[in-house]
């Protein structure tokens, strides 16, 4: 093509303004769609129609993802693009939803610019990615990966059961296994994101193209002395629970220097001190304890290294050192192929890029195992994401989404129908 | 006197044991107490009773506190002892009752000796010193440190006042103040504790001379830093509240080992972080500082120390600052005289004993601002108290018993009547 078509910003505004409204709180100032709630079913339902509206053809699977199609039929292969439109209880306007809105814009352009694609282009707008039932179910129905057992138990923080609520919103749980598709389907997925984070802000670039996807592993600790009183027990005869956790976390910036990378984090989030009385020497201490990498080998060593560090502090400290590993997520790389189609554009286009880890777990690590897949970011503002207050400037959400376009459009093999055929 | 008087242990197991049993709780197995409430009224009644019984003179005072004198007008200067015999919630049946019950064991030892006193024995169960309503309620009545403002509002956790639980109890708060004795009613007070901490126990000796009372201080301090995705946000790029408050602890036996000595005790006893989530960066720790020493320079300087060393690692970690000082109390020293009198009484009775701080609070630390005022701490076994499982052995009882009940003889100028008038 001899010059680039672009997005129309104002079009994609009205469209993310519109639907921040459906589970607006006005109490929290934040969107509140958790995943199958009445909110998310009705941002679905406006969706699909407005698929529909514009000339293309919007569906609800069976494991409540909506799916834009240019075509009725939606043959393959597709360059998928998407996200999530699902919030966290009180989220901001971008999350998920710029990525889905962006790729319904990226089908507009090329209606109105009668492009001909030889890879026709699709849009995914995958449920409940915020892990409100504890995993990416949408994605994961699509690729293959949710199991009966699975849906037939899966419950949130408050007991709801994903199969109830499922039902109060239309769908059958077990349906969802309906929803996976032939991975020949697909010929490349593309998710536009918010950065969630500091990083594009602090350097000062708009672009951030993701490498890979950090794996991430939980661990619940424990680490057990001897509850005494605060006065009558000297400094050297204590087995304070408390003391042993200070000095763990005191030693994680050595952990990351020694084995970890620029892209490793070690976070300590929640502790809770039994008994927890002032005066009173804690006897246990049991906390969270979160790594992440990029690099599987990396995120092992890390592992290895807090576990090392745990048990020699506990012997220091004369504790008992327990832990229960909650979760482990291998890291998930982005596809090389991708990655360089995004960097190309980028250049052609002129802007200023950042190849980066994505801290942040994205439907995109899902898709990657089936179909080559990459990933755009936006800055933050503040970093901030999932609260009322998460922004990105316009000019911004204008760059990344003609990013998208021009990538989506190189893996379509868009053509000027009209120059083709002159 | 050419032989010791020796205390009668059996005499004083069944009195520790009757009194066990009020305030009994089966679920806990321990006892509870509480100042003012039904079980601690009707403890105080028993012992007024056994007093009676006995022949000596028990009453209640305004304030609560059981007082047993030889003679109905309960002449002085007296030679007090005494502690307390309300309890915390499941307490065990030594804390305080054994300083109550030794001494009234020494009052029988020395009317079935004939012994003349000079000085006659009175002892106290002084009301309310586990601080239920935030002070030491009764001996600060005879010390003459309240006041009717802090009387009429002061109430414990539950908003229970102490005015309405004191009415319940028969008694009239603002007459508290009527209890105030005069301090040439006294010529020494000596209280004989349980140690409540694992010194003795470690050191095998079955005495422990207390030398001061530490003071103590607690603050209520805040790290506030920025809650961010654990997984966005770089660890160069956080404001980690948690990471501030674990530096801090880490540099607590640095502090200590420069400020202060080896009765210093630093305690981080309660943590909480916000929002508390395993996958967000902690915007914010608050936690309990406590702080003891027994020399009022040193507490000012480990004070200072916190202060210092907070702030700059609030500094480092990009964290705002704050704390509140709960309270400070002041060591109280223990008088010279009485220390050298237990020494000297436990030399002869060739007692192993140790010199040594108390890191909790007692009542003798407000006797000593009026008279005297010295304490014997007991073994504590595993340095285990406020619990159902405190013990102390039976032999250590019977060893701090007669030590008490030597140095009150020396105090009393106790003479047998008999040889003084052969």
């Amino acid at each position: 093509m001899s010059q680039s078509p672009r997005i129309d910003l104002s079009r994609l505004q009205n469209d993310l303004i519109e639907l921040s409204h459906i589970g607006y709180d006005p109490e929290t100032k934040g969107i509140c769609r958790l995943g199958f709630t009445e909110a998310d079913m009705q941002a679905r339902q406006w969706l699909i129609d407005k698929f529909n509206k514009e000339g293309f053809h919007g569906r609800l699977d069976s494991a409540g993802n909506v799916i834009g199609s240019t075509s009725k039929e939606g043959k393959g292969p597709v360059v998928a693009m998407g996200s999530h439109i699902d919030t966290v209880p009180a989220g901001g306007m971008f999350d998920g939803t710029l990525g889905v809105l962006a790729g319904l814009e990226c089908m507009r352009v090329v209606r109105d610019a009668g492009l001909k694609c030889e890879f026709p282009l699709e849009v995914y707008a995958f449920a409940e990615e915020e892990g409100r039932f504890g995993g990416m179910m949408g994605v994961q129905a699509i690729t293959g990966e949710l199991t009966p057992q699975w849906l037939e138990t899966a419950h949130d923080a408050s007991h709801v059961y994903l199969k109830d609520e499922m039902e109060r919103a239309g769908l059958n749980a077990i349906e969802a296994l309906n929803a996976h598709i032939d991975p020949k389907h697909f010929r490349a997925f593309l998710e536009l994101h918010i950065e969630q984070g500091p990083v594009l802000e602090r350097i000062k670039k708009p672009i951030g193209v993701v490498e890979a996807i950090s794996g991430v592993y939980k661990w619940l600790v424990r680490l057990i002395g001897k509850a005494n009183h605060a006065g009558t027990a000297p400094m050297d005869m204590r087995s304070d629970a408390f003391m042993g956790l200070a000095d763990f976390a005191h030693e994680i910036p050595r952990i990351i220097a020694e084995e970890g990378s620029d892209k490793s984090r070690l976070t300590v989030g929640r502790v809770e001190l039994k008994p927890g009385y002032a005066h009173t020497v804690p006897g246990e201490a049991e906390f969270t304890l979160v790594g992440r990498d990029t690099d599987p080998q990396t995120m092992r060593n890390l592992a290895d290294a807090c576990r090392r560090v745990l048990s020699s502090i506990a012997r220091k400290h004369n504790l008992m050192f327990e832990f229960e590993q909650m979760s482990w997520l291998e890291p998930q790389a982005m596809a090389d192929e991708v990655i360089q189609a995004f960097c190309r554009q980028a250049q052609e286009m002129g802007l200023d890029y950042e190849v980066m880890p994505s801290g942040a777990g994205h439907d995109a690590q899902y898709m990657a195992k089936i179909t080559p897949t990459g990933m755009i970011f936006v800055p933050s503002v503040g970093g901030i994401s999932h609260a009322p207050d998460e922004w990105t400037h316009w000019q911004d959400i204008e760059l990344g989404t003609n990013l998208l376009l021009n990538t989506a459009l190189e893996y379509a093999n868009a053509s000027r129908a009209k120059e083709s055929s002159a």
